[in-house]
């Protein structure tokens, strides 16, 4: 099978030999891989001229909408996917994290980006910024989508996730990818990438696939465009320090394989629940895809006194995990990705051993079901411990397989110095079911790392454990690993954006950010706003209410009937003690609804309903006898793709007869598209 | 005079000799500068043992209020600042950008970091993930400060300003600083440093000066140093390249000098207030610091047809524009910062002039008053003009003086696309009276751009103008300016602290982050949390109230007060054609009125004013019959360290008969810190 790229809307093959892939189970030829003859210019320039363009028509809902179809589509045709997984070594498990994790993070992309971005193609960042005294100038931050390529570059280990991940923000940022796999696994990816390009749900040129080397593309980058890296620091590195990326700021997300660590907390005794779920986890995590994970834990932590007992435990249940060729039952461990890998793991357990006793596990030996260890790239699982905490080389040294070191501490602090010693990890975990413990240990160790887990039994049942990276949090980790960021939600989102912080008049600012600014002009054109359906309303489009004078009786009522008889309301003396009032003060409460009572147009109408309510502050105290009106202004609309009725932000300004400020808030409420439309 | 450094808590002169530096306006040697001897090693380590621990005991707060004392005591001793001040070249508006404007960029932070930080040492980023299904497992992202150095190297043209700007965020971030101005003019620097040492108000460890070479000191930092650069693009990219940032991903911020561009929109004719505006503005950005601003607008893109009447009108206001020594009643320029300068500038103007037109100005004759232009580094205004838009070199060369080039464009779409041959700026600026352009123009060249200034009549009374950072916004962009950003408020505060997500049950998250979590135990001890003062209460605390049942005429009554009688509330019939009710429905202003009447105290005590509400949610209609409860949960505490009282955020759910949420949000309050502690 040779692997083919997807370039220019085609697919391609090349024409000279390439690189063959092998079976992990069984050694055999599997694939052939090679990228010759592409013109890689030609693919960046088809990405951005092509991809970016088509990808930027649309708005953040339009793509997120993009991704859910895509998840879905994909989920139906996943036993494909599992087939063809079985050659990198994976079992059923292993592949589950692959590719469902990784159709579930595209998932979850879909749903924030419909919930956390606006339907639009501009992101505001933060509120509107008062820089000037009177407000005629003032700025407000927003995010554009880059006007170039993301530039994916994988590891071996997750074929489909590794892709997904990366794909899922990219897509919702509205920037078009070229997606490098690893050789070794790429043939996963490559199957992948054509149900996605068959599904025919993503627009010309938003994805495009390179089997085999890049060539010169990294040399044809520029300032928009993004490279996000995921393998081993040294190949990290080297990328990063391309010429042409160096000379034009290109944006370098690097994620690299790190030395985690877990730590039993000094709380925490043999025999006790905590104690279980923390070899519980290492177990896992050194066994879950044989160890070739860049979170698994390289290194546990254990108190002094509890090393023996730890070592006993880890022991005791790996000696029971059968390792093999996944398809025979009974298989908890599949193999490492090839032979080379293992030759690699092997070297690094030889390097470890010198400066660290082997308590579990041969290197050379291990009993394999239903293969053969020397076609098969099948390794033991390893437990090593040091002697001296501090020097010893499992600090450094990552064995990219089943591999743990433990390392004994005497004191939290010492705990925490050393995790520190991994100079920057993607993930530690701390098992514990002490508060105290918990917060020293989390935030001293919290510098160090992009993901910290607290693990307890409150949590263990939902725990998706220390290795799994979420697609709500951030994935990355300082330092040795990589010093960025990826995932986390809309901020994943934002590495494929340009910050920018715009500034001008009020009105100017409107005009670009397409949300209505503080001090910009009102549209009070005599048609109430509540009588305008979500497509006729604008930006801008105003009501300023009638008056209305408040009286003892109001606030004495409206304690009443809403049971609220705080005494800065209800007792005159006691106001007066309060350092803030000067009498008996109207009930906040009471200003937010007789507000409804001014700007709400009652009549049936397009506006169905009002969802809630965003950053009310009281700016200043109320008493009987004052004046209020309300400023109701359109300040941002939000359509719902899929319903027949958008969200409308409101910008609700209560002022008094003086024309103070009273109070200041947004509304929110949804309207109906139609006239008619709001009815059932 | 021979500059000191301040190392290790003691100001330091090297024992050999220095490179001397010279006086801008009379060339005479003015002081001397050598680091020599320095241990850096130990610098760093003084930074990290004495200056983080001792910066890391403080709360933001805390922090932030040492800023305003510091701005404070700086701004009374400004007019020292400004007569050393002179020696660079600068004339007062000059210096008064770098004194003044650096002092109130602290100030600034110290205002934002008591306004938009917590009064803790953990700041929380984005609200607590829902990453399980029952909400045992959950997550929040944190900030902690990175355990390191900031390693500050500044440029000549604002030796105040460059180095307070970047102070301010470290110092609010809890993170020691070393600082090493540009030699040249670090005079001014090292007296500022005076300043803040006499001043006593930081504490030991934070600050640390280094005059001259910083020696070894980069191949000495971690993974948990950054470094913030700022200067020419060619010595950035070479300290960003140096081998030991690369394998410990230490942390690289650079602003570099950019081809900074000001459109002329496409709407603007001669003669107009527009016009008037934009000239203005090209000419301020050309003369002030005589055109040493790394923002400076270095191409002047202007509509073919008015190139001439641009270019007539800049030659007008330029040629009364009189060069010399700002201590010389009428001079409106000064001197480049030295005669290296000079020569620099006169080499890129020589080689801009081959392939752009010069139009006004000559770069080696200048009228000078009251200085001698053979030993001042005096330099005409120098105005070009090209004649291909697209095959100019004035996209990539910058003369870092007082020099513009005019380039011809003939649609919206080829503006952006000049913008952009930038290959990434810092800012550029629009001059348009229509909102459209605006918005065409503004988000075409975002991408490109740090920031946008969108100048308009509207605005240009308040409007510090296109050359101006603030700390409010952003400095920085994408390519050729840098690829980082600067400043923004809490954006820039957040680059020396590490984001972690942290994952674990509710309860150990609350402990963790110190602010209650949803999911986490409430502590229901019998006393009502409004009888606690500030000091008391503890997060957790929380009242689990009385129950209500409304009824229609509940309903009804409410609307009547209020005067909200929408539809939905009032009309049976309308209501059931609504797509979200079954019935009328209690106004969702009622709801959060009745809660406070059950989770209200309602005796004079502690709780002084109810100053807000955010994020409220209705999840689901509440109708005539249905009953209610409210949890109340005391979820944050924010101390006002100047005030007798501090912020409590409490968080609030209604939920009806069958415990199903109908309301969800946060009450903001102001307790006080004593009983008693709240009278006048």
């Amino acid at each position: 099978m040779k692997l083919q790229s997807y370039a220019l809307g085609e697919w391609y093959t090349a024409s000279t030999a390439g690189l063959i892939l092998k079976h992990a189970i069984n050694g055999q030829d599997f694939a052939e891989i090679s990228s010759d003859g592409l013109d890689f210019q030609a693919v960046l320039e088809y990405a951005r001229q092509v991809g970016g363009s088509n990808l930027r028509k649309y708005t953040f809902h339009q793509r997120a909408l993009m991704l859910k179809a895509l998840g879905n589509y994909l989920i139906e045709r996943k036993e494909q996917l599992y087939t063809c997984s079985k050659a990198t070594g994976a079992t059923r498990t292993d592949s589950w994290i692959d590719i469902e994790g990784g159709i579930s993070t595209m998932l979850v992309f879909a749903s924030k980006g419909r919930r956390e971005l606006p339907n639009s193609n501009v992101y505001l960042d933060g509120g509107q910024e008062q820089i000037s005294r009177n407000g005629s100038f003032t700025a407000q931050h927003i995010y554009t989508p880059i006007m170039g390529v993301a530039v994916q570059i994988n590891a071996f280990n997750f074929p489909c996730w590794g892709m997904l991940e990366k794909l899922a923000p990219t897509i919702l940022a509205g920037v078009p990818s070229i997606v490098k796999p690893a050789s070794q696994t790429a043939y996963l990816t490559e199957l992948l990438v054509k149900m996605i390009i068959e599904s025919k749900i993503l627009p010309a040129g938003a994805l495009q696939l390179v089997c085999g080397s890049t060539g010169n593309l990294l040399a044809h980058l520029t300032c928009q465009d993004a490279i996000s890296f995921t393998g081993s620091a040294w190949t990290g590195q080297k990328l990063k320090q391309h010429p042409n990326i160096i000379a034009n700021s290109v944006r370098f997300y690097m994620e690299a394989d790190s030395l985690n660590c877990s730590i039993l907390g000094s709380d925490v005794q043999p025999g006790t629940p905590t104690f279980d779920l923390y070899i519980k986890e290492v177990v896992r995590e050194m066994t879950v895809k044989a160890g070739q994970k860049c979170t698994a834990i390289r290194r546990s932590i254990v108190p002094t006194d509890r090393l023996e007992a730890v070592a006993a435990a880890l022991k005791e249940r790996l000696s029971k995990i059968q390792v093999g060729d996944p398809d025979q039952e009974g298989v908890k461990m599949g193999a490492l990705a090839g032979l080379e890998q293992r030759a690699d793991v092997r070297e690094r357990i030889a390097e470890l051993a010198k400066q660290n006793e082997i308590l579990f596990g041969d290197m050379h030996h291990v009993n394999v079901l239903g293969a053969n260890n020397d076609t098969g790239a099948f390794l033991s699982p390893m437990v090593l411990a040091c002697k001296d905490a501090r020097n010893t080389n499992a600090h450094d040294v990552e064995a990219f397989g089943p591999v743990t070191t433990l390392i004994p501490y005497s004191s939290d602090e010492e705990a925490v110095e050393l995790a520190a010693l991994g100079k920057g990890s993607l993930v530690a975990s701390v098992a514990t079911a002490n508060k105290v413990v918990a917060r020293n240990l989390a935030l001293g160790i919290a510098p160090y790392h992009g993901r910290v887990l607290v693990l307890d039994e409150k949590c263990a049942k939902e725990s998706t454990g220390h290795g799994s990276p979420l697609a709500h949090l951030i994935h990355g980790g300082p330092g040795r690993a990589g010093g960025s960021e990826e995932m986390g939600g809309v901020r994943g989102v934002k590495h494929y954006m340009q910050r920018t912080a715009v500034q001008g008049s009020p009105d100017m600012l409107t005009a670009v950010a397409g949300v209505w600014m503080q001090g910009a002009e009102r549209n009070v054109d005599g048609v109430h706003p509540f009588r305008k359906t979500f497509d006729e309303l604008e930006v801008g489009d105003a009501v300023i209410t009638e008056q209305r004078t408040i009286s003892l009786a109001d606030i004495e009522a409206f304690a009443e009937l809403s049971g609220d008889k705080f005494y800065a309301h209800m007792d005159q003396a006691a106001a007066q003690r309060n350092p803030f009032f000067e009498d008996r003060v109207a009930h906040g409460y009471f200003l937010v609804s007789l507000a409804a009572g001014l700007f709400v147009d009652p009549s049936e109408g397009p506006v169905l309903a009002n969802y809630g309510l965003d950053n009310l502050r009281f700016s200043a105290p109320v008493y009987a006898g004052d004046t209020l009106q309300v400023q109701f202004t359109c300040k941002q609309k939000t359509n719902r793709e899929t319903e027949n009725y958008g969200e409308v932000r409101w910008d609700t300004a209560i002022v008094n007869q003086e024309g103070a400020l009273v109070a200041h808030y947004d509304v929110l409420t949804l309207v109906a598209k139609q006239q008619g439309g709001e009815t059932k």
